[in-house]
């Protein structure tokens, strides 16, 4: 039995995300204006994959445009109506709605919230070894090493 | 690019599984006459964890209680109050909060329904192998073999 993990808890009151992103700036600083991270799933030890709950600002965003080649991605919609942007164009999403992403496609996603209303949306990643992740907008790529992510330019070259 | 996979779903257009309960009788029907599971991240060609949304009529279950021992379990109450039913004991939920179940811990677990309106809500599940499965309260074991769950009595006899 675990000793200082909860039983349940409410989402909205897990307290923000200590780091808000890892990538480098000045993607970090963009992307941390928009948007706050609430970790759920390691609060209750799980280690196969990660759980957040994440409020989209008003004309924030979730993520630079990327894909993972081991790892999967599903999003559900509590809250709002995100604008999901993949390869194939704009989708509007509202509350009750899901989208998955599965490894190894190469098709690219985020969710911009493109309202004047906040975004609520839960995100599951598994932590797959050996994940890469592309971002075909942006002169990065990141690798997933001993359970983190380690940033690039697109040549290799670090930030 | 997948062919026929859907970019963005309302969860609640999702019919619900084909097969409700992979349990032998007599817990496959127990199962099936009190909850109704939709199967949301196969749609979208997930394959390293799988998403359900599952509505729990009232007096329904959504598993007899149990717990994995490689694969974790995280599960998010969109609408309703079920109870938590584990270890160490009864937790009521309400909307917006969530709870996780890491492998190993042998600490069993189930959702109830002891109210009179449904329960809603999304669980998620990794698919690591050599996975087992306990269940503390009744005769059955379960392993997890090329990717599906094989039931047996506690002492390895078939149902």
């Amino acid at each position: 039995m675990s000793q200082r993990k909860p039983i349940a808890i409410l989402a909205a009151d897990v307290p923000p995300r200590a780091r808000q992103s890892y990538a480098p700036e000045p993607f970090a600083s963009l992307l941390s204006a928009g948007r706050i991270k609430h970790t759920l799933g390691d609060l209750f030890g799980l280690t196969n994959f990660g759980v957040n709950i994440t409020r989209i600002r008003p004309r924030g965003v979730t993520a630079l445009r990327h894909a993972h080649t081991k790892q999967d991605e599903f999003i559900y919609v509590i809250e709002g109506r995100p604008t999901l942007v993949t390869n194939e164009g704009r989708t509007q999403l509202a509350a009750g709605m899901c989208a998955g992403f599965p490894a190894g496609t190469g098709d690219a996603h985020q969710l911009v919230n493109e309202t004047d209303e906040d975004v609520l949306y839960l995100e599951v990643g598994d932590r797959t070894p050996g994940d890469e992740v592309t971002y075909p907008d942006d002169d990065l790529r990141a690798e997933f090493v001993d359970g983190v992510f380690r940033f690039t330019h697109k040549d290799g070259t670090p930030y």
